[in-house]
């Protein structure tokens, strides 16, 4: 299939599987998370700020998803355990609900089976699930509220990544300028805004990039009409399935806060939307912008600046005599 | 002087000082941060949860002084850049207002200036004054909010470390349940909590740990009877003075929250409230404990447990085109 057709037929199906009644755009604006289980989402929320479920408690999962910086880290490569470099961009957990599968290579199918991988991952929080379990038995705080939230006497490492998975849940972002105006406020975006928009749409980005999340719905190959450059290592979906076919196919990321979530790609080698716009009409559509054109496309992508989380910081529970001891510098 | 004397002398001297009419007690409530100026509250906010005020941009003040946990790391010794291990235990953010000097060897004068200290110590934040200052200049959000708060087009060092302070001086934590007793509500402490009280004053620690901090308000020495064995390489006082005389002696911690702030003295070396409470009284005091009194002392400390800081975590101005970024790899 020549490259100009597969990018209409995905265009397609982003519009017929994504569009509903409430906009003829093939972007969507964000829903309210629905079926939320706020005892889950409390503990979920401790969890997420706790470096104790790191080897050297200093590491949460906040430190990389900072929700803060647009639920990301703003390095290229986050830094783990004992300042080792991360092999990927951390991706923004700002909407991650959203995606369709986790990782940029997808090998998690949910959040849920994500909020486990970083834990015992030696280069992440390299601790384990085992350790993370015990540990958190020992805390009377956490023991209780395990208790109260899932009705059962001991924590388990399902009970720990569901909460975590829940709190997630809840990181939406509605009511950008592009949502407002999605839904009917026709002075919420600039014409400059709205040209961007259009270009976006008519020089193919939206072939992936569309729906409630403006990607995280497919699969597609970093580097389609040219070869991406980069001295990182990954392969993507390849390192899953070991097909050549898939080599440096990467779940396409979500344009919502992208203001907020530099630098872009899964290497993190675009240090600027501009630079991201530019390579990615080059090397994915073929186009070379002109300055005003990439102008355009900025402002838009800006306007998908959502509502960030208001996040009330958890009081986390204390260890007490007998929680094993965070281990930051020993062996 | 003879040490029971000199115990006696400072104890008469917390008393005058700091006994008022609202307690005959030597320990006061905390009472509620007055003359706050609530812009550069919520810029100090900012600054303090900003990593990019550190080389690698992973590392912000929160980092060490952990809202959710007390205020502090919960670490013998803190993480600094590229994972280099801090000379001391970070104490706690928490009432740090009300610290008659800040650092454990009292070598800042003040909040202000002791916020200066970290960023551009290469062993923790690794950044230095002018590039902070550079890089916030180049953030709109931050040269905004700076140009509102203190009336000036160029944001300069002092403005920062105002601004933290500021923030820092609302982290006050009133309404223990050691303040409620105090301030009449007389079931507030359990027969054992109030026992342990006592003892705690009538064996001599409240020589130093009195007033509205129950601590912070003098240097003394660790290892006033038996010499403290560490290897931590800390002089305390002596490395700001130079004087022999000033050897091993250390800012009193405060003990407010001392349930969450452990592992426990300048060198992160006791793990649990029982351990320091037994080296205190052995050290300082010459008094071996029997685990019941212990007990009773530790079940004191704990009800000097406070209303934490509700933070809504403050969402942070992005970087631009132009602003620096971090470097947590490179040289």
């Amino acid at each position: 299939m020549k490259k100009s057709l597969l990018i209409a037929a995905l265009a397609f199906a982003g519009f017929s599987l994504h569009a509903v009644a409430a906009s003829e755009e093939p972007i969507l604006p964000i829903k309210p998370p629905a079926n939320i289980n706020l005892g889950m989402v409390e503990l979920g929320k401790k969890l997420f700020f706790d470096p104790r479920l790191s080897k050297s408690g200093f590491i949460s999962c906040n430190s990389c998803h900072n929700l803060s910086m647009g639920g990301s880290d703003n390095l290229p490569t986050s830094i783990g355990d004992r300042w080792q470099q991360g092999p990927i961009n951390s991706p923004t957990v700002l909407n991650s609900s959203l995606n369709f599968v986790q990782f940029w290579d997808g090998r998690a199918a949910d959040l849920k089976e994500q909020a486990g991988g970083p834990i015992e991952n030696p280069k992440e929080m390299a601790f384990s699930h085992i350790l993370t379990v015990s540990l958190l038995q020992t805390i009377p705080g956490y023991a209780r509220e395990f208790k109260q939230v899932f009705g059962k006497d001991a924590i388990d490492i399902d009970q720990v990544t569901s909460a975590i998975a829940e709190f997630e849940k809840t990181l939406v972002t509605p009511n950008s300028r592009f949502d407002q105006w999605l839904l009917g406020k026709k002075d919420a975006l600039t014409e400059t805004e709205k040209e961007g928009y259009t270009l976006f749409k008519d020089s193919g980005c939206i072939a992936c990039h569309y729906g409630e999340a403006i990607g995280g719905d497919s699969f597609q190959k970093m580097g389609v009409l040219e070869p991406y450059k980069t001295t990182n290592l990954a392969k993507g979906r390849e390192d899953v399935t070991k097909q050549d076919a898939d080599r440096f196919l990467f779940k396409v990321p979500t344009l919502r806060n992208v203001e907020l979530t530099y630098p872009y790609f899964h290497d993190g080698a675009a240090n600027t939307l501009t630079e991201a716009v530019d390579i990615m009409g080059q090397l994915q559509l073929g186009k070379k912008y002109t300055p005003a054109e990439s102008a355009k496309i900025v402002a838009f992508l800006k306007t998908l600046t959502g509502d960030q989380p208001m996040i009330l910081m958890p009081i986390l529970p204390p260890s007490v005599d007998n929680t094993p001891r965070p281990n930051p510098f020993g062996k």
